[in-house]
Order: C-alpha cells, then structure tokens, then sequence
C-alpha cells in the first residue's frame, strides 16, 4: 500500500475530535478529513455515546481508514471528565474492532514526540506543526480536531501499532525521524 | 407494566458481569438470567471489546430488559484496570442508547444501600443478600455474576433512574425499604 490512510480520534463527550490523514512511504502527510463529533451534555449518557458511535461511524463509512488511533487516557487527568473520555475511547475501539479495522492507542507524550520531536511541547506547538506538516493556512479548531490530526501523523509515522517492531529507518528514534520528517515538510 | 425487566451490568473487561431480575410492583423479584461474559486477556483491546458488546448485545436479544443498570466506575480505584472498566461500562451504555432502552447508573454504595439496607456491607453480604432475594440455593459466581444482580435489583427498587423522582412509599427511605423487602423476602 502506498499509502497509508489513518483516522485519529481525540476521544471526549463533548468535543470528540476525528482527523483522516493520508500519509505516504516517504512520510509526506495529506489532510482528508478533519472535524469534531458533538453530543449534548443535556442528553443522558448513552445517548451521547451513541451520537459519538454514530459520527465515527459515518466518518469511517465516509472515508475509509485502514486504521484507528486513538489518544490512550490515563485516570490521574481531571477526574470529573476522564470517565467520559474513557467510555468515549472505548467507543472508538469498539468500532474499530467491530469492523475488523486495526486500533492502536498512543500516550499524549507520544504524539507530541512524534509531531514535534519532543515529549514535553506544549499543545499550541503540536497544533502549529500538524498546520505545517499538513500544509494548512490554520491551525485546525477547534483544538480537538488539530488534536486528532496529530494522533493520526503520529500513528503513521511510528509505524503502526505501539507494540508493533519499529520500522527499518536507521539510527534514528522515531521521534527523530518525525522531527527530521516535519522539519523536511515544513520547509517545502 | 407489571413487572420490571432489569439487567445488571458490572462492567470489566476480563469478566464483565450480566444478571437480569424481573421486579414485580410489591418488589418481590425472580431472577432470570445471570452469566459472565468473558474477553481474552490476550487479544487487542478492539476485539476484547467487540467481544462484550456482543455478549451484551446477545443477552438483550434474548431476554428484551426494559432498562440497563451498570456500575458507575469511578476514577479513584485501582488505576492499572479503571480504564477498561470504564471503557466496558461506556460499551453497555452505548448499546443501551442505540437499542433505545433506559440506563442508568448507580454507585457501589447505593447497591449495598439497596441491597442490605446499608452502604458500607461487605462484597459477601451484598452477594448472599442477593441469593436470599433470589431465593436461590448459592451465591452465582463468580462474584461479577452476583454483583450485576445486585445492581438490577439495586436499580428496580431505587425506582428507575438516579435522577427520577423517588417512587411513592411513604416515609421510608430508599435503603429502608430495600431492606423492609429483603428481610420480608428473605422469611418467606
């Protein structure tokens, strides 16, 4: 395959952030698709989850990813929303394993290696790059969807799945190499 | 409706515990269902939790609840199994929105409330409790079984959801009449 088609999500209640990109052997990326999936915070619990369910749904049916990324929660966050983001994640993977598509999750630390080439780049500096690396005038918004953009860059230029063997590359860390990547792309 | 159909979820993704009771209006209740549904430890989470959905999926296709009760997860507990708990929890949830039932959700403490009359009962009183409501030879194991049908009798004698108004019955207190029950049950 010559490309790699990555659909991430920046998995929350309110805001559900989904972002397609294309990425290709030469790690080149393409914006497909970027937008955030709403639920109302009025309406019981699992009718939000299944609004969530329903817009990554038509976001797949539209788009086609070979593979889903999503942001892995950690219960230390906020602890009033992680629950949420929580039951919103795993509705992403259901899907996923649903329709036999591949999922990986990825820590906020690695995105943000990957997308910057350092783990402790603050949000505002990882949504530029995705900007950059995409060659978009804007920053997405809002940042839910910049967000996913960036779990799905970092997916495919880590090289699949978290525990997948790193891909052939040389010396380089990952990180490294999406660093020297987005350096390349930006000054394109 | 003369009898409620409940079924009880205690989410987990290793073990993920379903009990289904039907609560007659003077809360007598018979115990209809009750099983695990069990995810291998060893396959990725998408498939762990296609796996429950459809073991939930399966047992609301059988036994056609009025209304799901699962167990709120709450952030504090054990960090290292929270998230897939509350990912399984968002799971029912979502099927429960999309078949268009009633959920809802309800503490650890309301069910030993509920169930013994006091919030503070060990995991065994709550789970012998359930057997002597259920009037059944043993406790169901294992204790995922048992606690899922100490949440849907929670739930039917809670009188719907956490946030409906209470039922009429004087002035009891919820607790106060669950245990007013169990112990009538439990004489018979």
């Amino acid at each position: 395959m010559a490309v790699l088609r990555v659909l991430g999500i920046d998995p929350g209640l309110t805001r559900c952030g989904v972002g397609v990109v294309d990425v290709a052997r030469d790690r080149s990326a393409t914006l497909v698709h970027v937008g955030v999936i709403r639920s109302d915070p009025h309406e019981p619990i699992e009718r939000r989850l299944a609004a969530i369910a329903e817009g990554i749904r038509a976001v797949i049916d539209e788009h086609s990813p070979s593979v889903l990324a999503v942001e892995r929660v950690f219960s230390q966050h906020n602890r009033h929303s992680v629950m949420g983001t929580a039951q919103a994640s795993g509705i992403a993977l259901l899907i996923a394993g649903e329709r036999g598509l591949a999922a990986a999750t990825h820590t906020p630390t690695e995105v943000k290696a990957a997308v910057t080439g350092y783990g402790v780049a603050d949000k505002r500096q990882v949504q530029a790059m995705v900007a950059r690396i995409l060659r978009l005038d804007e920053v997405p918004q809002p940042a839910d969807a910049a967000d996913a953009l960036a779990l799905a860059l970092c997916h495919a230029w880590r090289g699949g799945t978290a525990s997948a063997p790193a891909p052939a590359g040389g010396s380089l860390t990952p990180a490294q190499r999406a660093w020297a990547n987005a350096e390349r792309l930006a000054r394109r």
